[in-house]
């Protein structure tokens, strides 16, 4: 027994050593990436004070007492469920990936907390007045949205990147974003309260173009891209977070009453779309079981596939029927078109063409159909003009995530932001220090209680 | 024993297969439940869909400008933290089985979605107008309420039922719901306002007549019923949000003061309750150590216990006392009770009876005892005669509970719905793809991170 | 390698014994600590009863429906984000030890359950009218607030003490910590309005405190006092939670348009210390790599900073500046006071220093500066009066901090209260019941399934 466990706690070690060899280049052999991360974004954080201290300023009411502008009251809450969906939803959404999971969260974070900052900016200089960027609670809730739209490219590209080229994908995504929903909203008046289109459409085009763009074989094969036990559990924190608050997403900028349809259609577009995934999950499955991917993912395609017509007068039963398209489209695209894009060179890691575009164009669509049954306000167009700019907001959006994507693919492949080593695809281990580098070389006296405890 | 355990894990790939033959039959063996599942919720959703087209509206004011109504600000943010209890909160707290956190956490999200729509039509069908049923929050938030309940009955269930027993039960248990909420709030004029009578005793009542009625002994050995050390954290996430969401439970749909008086009272409840529970486990245990189990349950009991009567004046030190009985009622109702009830065949995996039921039962009798000391709205009735009624509610709640389960059971133990296998009991497998099962026969490059990491 | 990997998971089990064996000893030699904490936690659960039916009773409206006072709809949503940190917030972030994540989580509900009694009695008895402690949801908010106060001192001595020592030391901080509020905001009228001197800075510097006098060599080189993967993941929801939620605590007792400037303020101050934290972390790896512990913890330092000034007219860019600098220091701190600290016997397990104490007096400078540039409410001070006293309430604040942390930490050495073994520290089974305790020595069926998803 004493050799016995004398041996034992060396064994780990033997797989951790076998690991750092066969799987990830040691330390000697691997590209020492100190500086860059640090360079580049004091640079960016030193840019964002210097034009904040020029040009942004609190907008009423929070500048002034005398001051009349949305109010906390009206908007805090919903902003702070869109806030949690950025922050935990999308962030542990991703944990999934068993070796991933703080590149995940954590890399969310900083993104999220960079785009934050950057897209004040952007949006601000567009709509600025006099030379002031008035910042309120609807300019942080727009805000919100442009990360969101960020996290579902990295979505795309998870695990297939640096932080340098993930930051810089960040920083470029955000003016070609800015730009379509400015020619979206302003220019064309197209209606999407829940940015089915200027969110969802352009962050998962734009990421499956970048994705297409620094397309690697060996990433396809990677025995690390997939989940373990504990890290799907993870990925349901997300994922139910994001199911949950949804009907903020789509409502929190909505007005009048059109505010509290987007609560309901987002509520019952969900509800249907949840149990049509279970369906539709489990017919895939030659034993008819349920696989964790579809409901984690394609159960919330009924939040996006509403989001474009949700404060519309589309009655109950048409949310229940978008849900239940939502489902449908989104389990089969993560059995079916996946796949195919895959043998593309389109390597999507969270599937956002299932969850976010394919949902995204039928929402869309779905704003297309409603505008031309005169279910939404049309101002003094007539239901076709609005049905038309409707359409011509949605291949704009495309276009410009395309193109946006492609530039900034071809940006990302540049030397200068170095890029990942095939072993280091999908592996935490690339990015972060490690629990346990420290004393790699003494035994692990405690992971025994864990099995323990099982 | 040296040898066998020896040899058992040895290479987690052999584990996995020995796993697959010893424990779990051969694919070849199992039932293939394929197309059961899809069609049973096809032909639901199916049918929700044209009874939506049929009744279902948007109340007012969500229908028109002009329309009066229950406003979002002043209900969606109770209303999404009782949606936070029911998704997050039932579903992580389920996930302590170590082989059935998708299971827990998954169905939830079924079973959930799914009532959500068919009590909406249920509770719709027993209070429209003109063949109209009105959509707004409350309605939504009765919902909510009616998940709970069945959510609670899953409970009880957990890891023995299939998913298509599991959605017919959910669909076979509204009906009695509803009905008891009628006779309770309608004709008895029952004072509820936390749901403990018609949510929480209905829920853990019906639940546990199911149990018995699909009882199985070879679900009382089973080894795969218990927790391990992440399981028991991703349980305490769930255990978390309903303790602190609770508040918002007992008082979103209370008027005026009450609604202030039910945020307080459970807050206070909550705490002493948690208090409790820690002194109660400590002193079940031989060494004095704390039971994650009581942590996870009992700390919640609180909340339940105030449920009918947390509108009411019982005053702060009151809500103290209801807290304080209920966490002691709920620790020795896992210790002494729960054994005590397996003998007799009520196998409660969740242990429903003593987080809902028995507080439950704790909180009609306070309901009562408020109604004599008239801490409630009387209107015209006298106190011994609201008392009176209280006490009906409670009593015909319990009655249509044990009816209904009983029902529910015999249907449910009909071979059309097919059952589990004994080797089936709380294992994920039987129901769900496993991450790994598509490279069953390859060894695994990476579990030694985790190790690593530990 | 082919028989190098069928002997490693063959150990698990033989660990389990060992571990048992040579890790914690054996039940004969461990102390028998039941009663104690059950005795403790009855009392004081007690004597809260009789004094709040002495005391407490609603405050308007809650008392009264005629009754007007601080409303439901206005508060609630922000009192429910700050609940939410201090029970899944502070919870969570602390369960980063892999060895004792069920006292992380579990005894934080203990202890804020505990003192949100206890604050609600003492604040009470220094603000009552008429010998009635009035309850409304401010001075819920007040309670929530000392909890996390107290939930900070925990983070110094985690894994450190016993649950009795913990409930006492929570019993001995209130009273100090009620104390130095009223000083500081009655006597004093000095601003703090997210509680950075009087809740960071006085919990970081009270428990650091109690910490250095409970030192104990051997909790330095324990090599129990890390985290795995798991755990870390575990940690970041606590983590991200406090991160969305802070703006929040900032503004949650602010008043008119002050309110709206804290949460903007805060929102910014937390992106850039984010943004930075990850730069600063990058910095201090030798491979450039991003550490763990900063991202869960110094990207929450700008929350901290930007408290004291939260709803000054500091402008945007001054929370950026303040975001900025705190990310900065907290990084340093992690990676080089902290280390410095150990070598003085202050032994900060979750380093709250890093996190609470530098940030808050980098706070209660900014509220030094930001009253002489004259950009707060003076009343009918002059700018340098209310400088001045700034600083007097930081200087009290670390004083009594010091002197209350210093007398708690000599009542805790007392043999009554008992303290953990050598082999306890770290190890939730000095105090937990665990999971597999009860078939010990029957080989563990399941773990193949969590090995074989990985």
């Amino acid at each position: 027994m004493a050799t016995r466990t004398d041996v034992r706690p060396a064994v780990p070690m033997l797989g951790v050593v076998s690991e750092r060899s066969t799987l990830l280049p040691g330390r000697e052999s691997r590209p020492n990436r100190r500086g860059k991360l640090t360079a580049l974004l004091l640079v960016f954080q030193g840019l964002f004070l210097g034009l904040f201290v020029e040009f942004v300023r609190y907008g009423p009411p929070a500048g002034s007492p005398a001051g009349s502008g949305p109010t906390i009251d009206h908007y805090y809450p919903m902003f702070q469920d869109v806030h949690v969906m950025i922050f935990v939803g999308f962030g542990f959404l991703m944990t999934f990936l068993k070796l991933y999971g703080y590149g995940s969260v954590g890399f969310n974070m900083l993104v999220a907390a960079f785009v934050l900052q950057w897209a004040t900016l952007m949006r601000g200089f567009l709509y600025m007045e006099d030379n002031t960027i008035n910042l309120d609670i609807k300019s942080m809730l727009s805000a919100d949205f442009a990360a969101a739209a960020v996290l579902i490219s990295y979505g795309a590209v998870l695990g297939k990147t640096t932080p340098v080229q993930l930051v810089v994908m960040a920083f470029l995504e955000i003016p070609f974003l800015v730009v379509n929903e400015w020619i979206g909203t302003v220019q064309f008046q197209a209606l999407d309260i829940g940015g089915s289109m200027f969110v969802h459409v352009f962050g998962a085009y734009f990421g499956l173009t970048v994705a297409r763009m620094l397309y690697r074989p060996e990433a396809s094969d990677s025995t690390k891209e997939g989940a373990n036990y504990n890290s799907d559990l993870f990925s349901m924190i997300g994922s139910v977070f994001l199911w949950m608050y949804w009907p903020s997403f789509n409502s929190a900028l909505a007005v009048g009453d059109g505010r509290y349809r987007a609560v309901i259609n987002t509520y019952l577009s969900l509800s249907a779309c949840a149990v049509v995934t279970f369906a539709m999950s489990s017919a895939f499955d030659k034993d008819g079981r349920v696989n964790m991917v579809h409901v984690q993912n394609a159960t919330l395609a009924g939040g996006v596939a509403v989001g474009t017509t949700a404060d519309m007068m589309i009655q109950p039963w048409g949310a229940l029927l978008i849900g239940i398209i939502a489902g449908t489209l989104s389990t089969v695209g993560f059995t079916v078109v996946q796949p195919f894009l895959a043998r593309l060179k389109f390597h999507d890691t969270c599937g956002v063409n299932n969850l976010h575009g394919m949902p995204g164009l039928l929402a869309g669509v779905a704003g297309v159909v409603a505008s031309l049954l005169k279910l939404c306000e049309l101002g003094d167009r007539s239901a076709a003009v609005q049905a038309e700019f409707q359409m011509a907001a949605l291949f704009v959006t495309i276009g410009i995530a395309l193109l946006g994507g492609t530039i900034t693919g071809i940006i990302l492949q540049l030397p200068v932001w170095g890029k990942l080593q095939s072993e280091e695809l999908f592996d935490d281990r690339a990015n972060w220090e490690m629990p346990g580098d420290e004393d790699d070389c003494e035994p692990q006296p405690t992971p025994s209680i864990i099995t323990d405890a099982e």
